[in-house]
């Protein structure tokens, strides 16, 4: 980071829209604001062509040509194997160089959370990096993790999940003391998991974490908390069901309007108002409007943008990087592990780790 | 049952809106169909009267008074320690006695399960109770277990659940060869934790299941599944994730009319239609049409309604318990269990489970 500008470097062959709306949201953002660079990786025929189409201005940006790209389906490890001088793993190496401030892609979430973990490695005294995104709530946004890197949690997993979250909320959400909460199935101590309870105990014991306790599914939307704290299972299931129910919602709402539409013509006037008002009540749970993941823990700042992304929610993760990289979290992540009481001493911890890393790898 | 009719034993007492609202439903239940009679547990001072109001015929009912309630708050350890004489003990000892074939209540769900299990125990070679309810799809509805008896689960258990489900899934979807799924992070086999992986080779082994493998979040509500299997924790996460954002985009959808009447004249008009049309397409999710789980696995038909009921979430409890008493669903349980191929003769399974109750409890 230089005079306050910082560099993203992007894969711009990730995802199905890409490379097109990659290229097209860079433009924006360049016009936007002033205080990014951008390193480009992609196809050496295809990027040039629309990099002038959309008028980037040269000084924003440096291209870098690659040959391969990572498909969307290929296994992560398939595509860890076959990574050397695709889009994704050299806009990646350029973050390890220091040659960029953060990295966006589109692309093979699990490529990229191997391809990152191999080349950039976790933080110190990380023990499992997480995917920590925003969710919306009825006065705002929070932030919840894990989505889905890790299905099987121990106590200190989620203890520096909860940190990491934190650090994550001050920088997104601009929130001095992020309310912080553990996912659960009630709000009583003697709820839930023995995980749960033992990471509750911990969390109790960090003076400068403002934890509130246990919450509930409901409360993720409700705007009670604002990190969410989870395994990657429970959290992968939690999202994907609301988004679920988002999408059967929009669903019956328009099935709706095409019967009223029928029924007279009177219907085909308020229709107009109708899907106005849904569009614009509802822009507030658009994912677009809150993509753009981080691959928290890593030794550098990973950004990831849906698979479907279009150029809203591109612009959306783009400005996610740029913020990170401008606040260094990484550095506030780094701070909060040292002042954190509880560190990782407790030998039997790292020897039930040890097992269960090698039991699930 | 006798000439298919079946008795429903019922706590009047217990939920937010007790007595009225379940006296009210009853009264309607007797209206619409002829094949129940209620055997009706709650205040000797209030029901009388209420039964007078309603005007349910006497030979639709027999009323027992009792002298104590459970109240929604209590702590279950301490609600069935002070159960004796409780309308919800009561009620549920009638259908340990045979003289109801199903027992209903809006009341504490946690000492429900506690005093069920007690007074009827559960149900032979099945390891634990779950609660199993129904959820809305796009075209119509499926079935999930469990949501929220247990947060631990072993893989035995969880290959019960899918047994269990699906005898709920024929009787109460009528579906003759239900679609079983497990709730997963991803639908390929790699996907997920060690415990969904077994109980997937459990149920690929079951030539009577329809097991169509793993789903995700979002498959609950897509149509694409009957059953959805997974643990007390995971399941009651989605259900309650799903109904906080359910309400979310209620909140944002009636924000927006208030919003639109403020700006015009016209707003007053068309609120009318769009309030309309609002209620009317998501009557669908609306979970009163959903309402009634069943605590399944115990020698007795018991099923839950949830707290705050009203009249039109108990009558679609009172006719999941008709249903259920009619189609003798524990029978069907039980020839499912006595068909599978997996029976719980594997030792190491059986250690493993005593050492985690051992553990938890």
């Amino acid at each position: 980071m230089q005079n306050g500008t910082v560099t993203i470097s992007v894969d711009a062959m990730g995802g199905v829209n890409a490379p097109d709306s990659v290229i097209k949201s860079i433009a924006q953002i360049c016009i936007q604001r002033s205080d990014a660079l951008f390193l480009i990786y992609g196809d050496k025929l295809k990027i040039p062509l629309l990099l002038r189409n959309y008028h980037i201005p040269h000084d924003r940006y440096q291209f870098i040509a690659t040959k391969k790209v990572i498909s969307d389906d290929a296994k992560p490890t398939n595509a860890l194997r076959d990574s050397v001088d695709t889009s994704m793993r050299s806009a990646i190496e350029a973050v390890r160089d220091s040659r960029a401030d953060a990295f966006v892609s589109c692309g093979n979430t699990g490529a990229m959370m191997m391809i990152s973990k191999m080349i950039l490695g976790c933080m110190k005294n990380i023990k499992r990096p997480a995917i920590v995104g925003c969710m919306p709530t009825q006065n705002g946004r929070c932030v919840m993790l894990d989505l889905g890197a890790n299905v099987d949690c121990t106590k200190m997993h989620l203890f520096q999940f909860a940190l990491m979250g934190d650090c994550f909320a001050k920088v997104i959400l601009n929130l001095p003391n992020p309310r912080i909460g553990i996912l659960n199935v009630g709000s009583e101590d003697i709820k839930g998991r023995i995980l749960e309870q033992q990471v509750a105990e911990m969390l109790r014991q960090e003076p400068n974490l403002n934890f509130i306790g246990y919450i509930e599914g409901g409360d993720i939307f409700s705007g009670n908390v604002d990190v969410v704290v989870t395994d990657g299972f429970v959290g992968n299931v939690a999202l994907k069901s609301a988004e679920g129910l988002a999408r059967l919602v929009l669903q019956l709402l328009k099935t709706s309007c095409r019967r009223t539409k029928r029924i007279s013509i009177l219907g085909y006037i308020y229709k107009f108002f109708i899907k106005n008002l849904i569009v614009q009540s509802l822009s507030h749970i658009d994912p677009s409007n809150h993509n753009g993941a981080m691959l928290i823990g890593l030794n550098g700042i990973i950004v990831k943008s849906h698979g479907n992304s279009r150029t809203a929610d591109i612009n959306n993760a783009l400005t996610v990087a740029i913020e990170l990289a401008k606040r260094d979290i990484n550095h506030q992540i780094i701070e909060e592990l040292n002042n954190a009481k509880i560190q990782d001493h407790i030998s039997i911890e790292k020897i039930v780790d040890k097992i269960s890393e090698y039991l699930h790898h």
